[in-house]
């Protein structure tokens, strides 16, 4: 941390701050340009509160030296982490592919997709049963039966399962059914959550908050790890802004930057990221192609008729085309073959 | 609804559109012009979900001709709504002041506090007990400890007390010593929070969330009174962009939008909204002018000891200083004075 | 500046940074912390660009300790800059309003709307001559013949006149027609023309960018400053985010950060940051009581014919309604009377 | 164009608005559902200002059925522009690479870089020679120098050059030295140089805002197709939001949507998309996989040396790797092979 102190500091104002940095056991280190004093704080990997010092009085602003975020780096954990799901690993070189309908909605909808998906080569089915809704009057998911349902069509393809939870005292019903749990991008900080989701001990799927940075949600990572649960999956799923043409904006970046700041493995949502049907292939061989570790799709058998996300999810032949274009592009693509990590 | 069909629309696709609306029980009306034909939905008050259209062959886009939510709309009750927290009333044309410190942190913090922010002006007392913190190696509230001693500071003012809850299960524990549920923004679209605040009967503070248009956090509010809890304030607490010089961007226009759009209440929290206490005065007093029903102040004894956002609390002194400014602008600028409304 | 360098730096990358440094004439200052050796860089008032730095291997990151903009910071010109176009002060405590309509249409209009704006109390007409309209198939403005009708209409009122210059070549004969020099928001970033318009000694009103800083915004004003022209006039005319349901988002945190951070004086256009004439009364009263300097409004004599903006312009009697509430607001709310600044 | 009416809307309103909308030689279509009565104007290719219409008394909004962009749409041009610049064909199926340091700096560095990147095989040189650069106080360009030096590297290497016009009277000298003309992201509204730009009959590259919505940016393509120029390649270079790891966001749905509204090429800029040389490779290969027409890429011989953007430049041997890379991938990935266009 760098304590930047205002062009007319006075000198017991930069006393004060030295004072409070050494009654947190850290040390100073003073340097006094031409235009400006700064208070260098060694030693503060543990500090209090930076808002502390914003406070005082001569103060000017406080820089940050170290990312907030800590389990979830690079730095604590220079190597990548695999997270196997069933008999699926994430983050090993090939690239995983989770498909599945946006809503459990019938087992005759769902059992169909399941076998679908399989067979043109997905490795993990998705489907939500606690649904979170923008709106109290749509579809809010089948619940428990959800969940049986989805167990029903684990069992009849092998595939393991993912789905949401939307509150922690969901977490024991969703890991008593399903193989790992999802947080989805409007409960990246719902921390009660979080903590719920890590001290289950299965791997969990981290949605980035549509309105996130990179660093919120490493931080949010860091709530799951540090209930001793390292299977941390994070997923892109686009971000929101001015542009209305399309749902959300899929901001590629996250994948060679997240793959920078942080050992785990990040996934690409191109459904929810462009919210059209018509643009899943392409941002789905973008995200491979720039090194993410995996895909999430949306599929349904008549996505005319879904009860949810309609407009995004691929019909079964257009996914089984979606693989196809992804088993073209793997493999030539990592950022440690081009020597950048 | 208006569904929008393709440049070169085929009649077999413009007859299957037709034939979906019709299964919904809802009428057609159809109209060909120059470039496009459009299809309109008449009795869509409870429609199907807008994406089944727009997955139809043949189908550019569908358009909304009503808001989405409905209980939260002055469509559905005209007048103003006013809601009572012990004995203040929120939305009667006097703005209310809810003030004090951002965490519970000790008894003698919170009831300093208290007593100042009574003393200067304040109605209702705040503090937050549980709290919601982006980093996992920050405070994280002193949980029931922090709701006894709202509950003793309530008693030692008799300021009516709003607290914030972050789970569901939190809900009966809150409202056991508080007078209404705080819902933050992190958690606006947390569902299934937003129906337990619903169904314990209590008044519910709804901050916006940081990346949320106006219709998502009246469709939250929706979730709330579709409960028969009509008791939902809303708050307006910055939104998120590109600025960095300032923790949020204060969105000014949600005060006359709401009001335009809704019958609930609006308030500024200048604190969030700005994240400097430099700024919290300037925005507070542009709210009041604005028309909002009152504000939410942080307020601490020392913000250069806070445990959290202290560079966004007042100290007492200031405070009282902003409640003088307030009461100098208040009641000269409502909408309905200038016949907008 | 302040370089950090990486966890695993080596010492000759260090040395390499350090000698690059000094090879710009400026000192360092080094500093080894547990986890970060950061170099402090002494004398960068005038520094080659940090990006230079960014680059050359064992650095992490580089953090700037002074704001980038000089001329219009109120570190090197601590009292408020007050700018005089005709008999007009603005920014000497006294709220200024500018009006008239957005576009010249027709001698009727625009003499119509001067007397009527005039009466009512603006002190300053504003009109659109070179209008920059983001369809190629609107209305374009009346070019030269509109300026001939601003400058009658300012001798027929006595009110001096601002409009906009699109491109450097039409400075001149802008300034042969009117009293100040209007820098839209979608041109704060062209450079040639911000310098042209610093070269003509004319007052400038610059408009922020709909997505630009206010550390870009102030860098805009510097070009302008730094060709010896002080005469510069700010104006926050609203954000672009992820709102729609109202044309922009008024960032009213702007009044107060502009004042604290720069000595230029500040306006509010609460047009065209709310697009919605329903809502110009309430933005127009919360800028004044942040502390604005004054206000743009848009005004029409009949906005459902305006060729441009007429769903934000306000009747002549809207318009004398808002300037009657600015009165009552005004001279009470200055941010030095609270001892903010 | 529907124009909606509000829930309580009298019958003379519906008159006026339907009077005004045939006084515009459209025709009306009348449409009374449960809860609003909607008016559908037929005819309005070239409607008058939607604006006019939010005006008027009872209505409530307007909604747009056709985009608002023309000459750029594909219904319009149902086939892919290629546009070609020296030899060069891009968007006829091979991607095509323009690559080039930031600012021309030295006779020396631009030699080297064209030769560097001419080998590694890119097919255009960029190099910029005026520049818009956000302080006053960075380096400039070298102007008219920088574009003869532009023009000896054409010659010696036989690349076609593009290089940026910042102002419309900066055109003329610009298509004497260079083969197509950038206007760059802050100058994508600046109308005055779109149509100067279109007027020149040279091939113009344009960059989409860094705040601009796919319409907007097709609009202001529209802006230079509509002066009987067809040869415009689109470009996206990043938008801006909250994430302040990288410099900007690439909008990668910007490839799929683009390549469904209009027939115009589109390219990407991964070096100011992500401001990291570290992230170039990486979304380079995610535009090309995404389908796009090619890149552009700045490459310095030493970029900690470089007067601008140095963070962001590859060496030449780094942009040897990446156009390998983009090769493996080419070729395998277009929209058309997907039956998706």
């Amino acid at each position: 941390m760098i304590i930047v102190m205002q062009a007319n500091v006075q000198a017991e104002q930069i006393a004060a701050v030295i004072s409070k940095v050494e009654s947190m056991g850290c040390e100073t280190h003073l340097s006094s340009g031409e235009s400006r004093t700064i208070i260098g704080v060694i030693g503060d990997s543990q500090p209090g509160p930076a808002e502390q010092f914003e406070m005082m009085p001569g103060v000017e602003k406080v820089l940050h030296v170290l990312h907030r975020f800590k389990l979830s780096s690079r730095d604590m954990h220079p190597t990548d982490t695999v997270v196997t799901v069933g008999g699926t690993h994430i983050g090993a070189g090939e690239p995983v592919i989770i498909a599945g309908p946006c809503s459990v909605e019938s087992r005759s909808q769902l059992i169909e997709t399941a076998h679908a998906v399989q067979e043109a080569g997905a490795s993990i089915l998705r489907g939500g049963a606690f649904k979170p809704r923008t709106s109290p009057y749509s579809f809010q998911g089948l619940g428990q039966a959800g969940l049986e349902l989805l167990a029903e069509a684990g069992e009849a393809t092998g595939l393991p399962i993912v789905t949401e939870a939307l509150a922690p005292d969901q977490v024991p019903i969703v890991t008593e059914y399903a193989d790992m749990i999802q947080v989805g991008a409007r409960n990246m900080q719902n921390f009660p959550l979080l903590r719920a989701a890590g001290q289950s001990g299965f791997p969990v799927l981290l949605k980035r908050g549509m309105m996130s940075t990179y660093e919120e949600w490493l931080m949010a990572a860091d709530y799951i790890l540090s209930q001793n649960n390292p299977q941390v999956v994070l997923c892109e799923r686009g971000i929101r802004g001015f542009e209305t043409s399309t749902r959300f904006s899929t901001d590629i970046n996250a994948v060679p930057a997240i793959q920078e700041m942080s050992h785990l493995p990040i996934l690409i949502d191109p459904s929810h990221s462009t919210g059209k049907w018509q643009y899943v292939h392409a941002v789905a061989r973008a995200g491979i192609a720039a090194g993410a570790d995996g895909l999430i799709v949306e599929v349904h058998p008549k996505p005319e008729e879904a009860l949810s996300d309609g407009a995004q999810s691929l019909k079964p032949e257009q996914f089984a085309r979606l693989v196809q274009q992804v088993k073209a592009l793997a493999g030539k693509t990592t950022l440690s073959e081009m020597g950048v990590l």
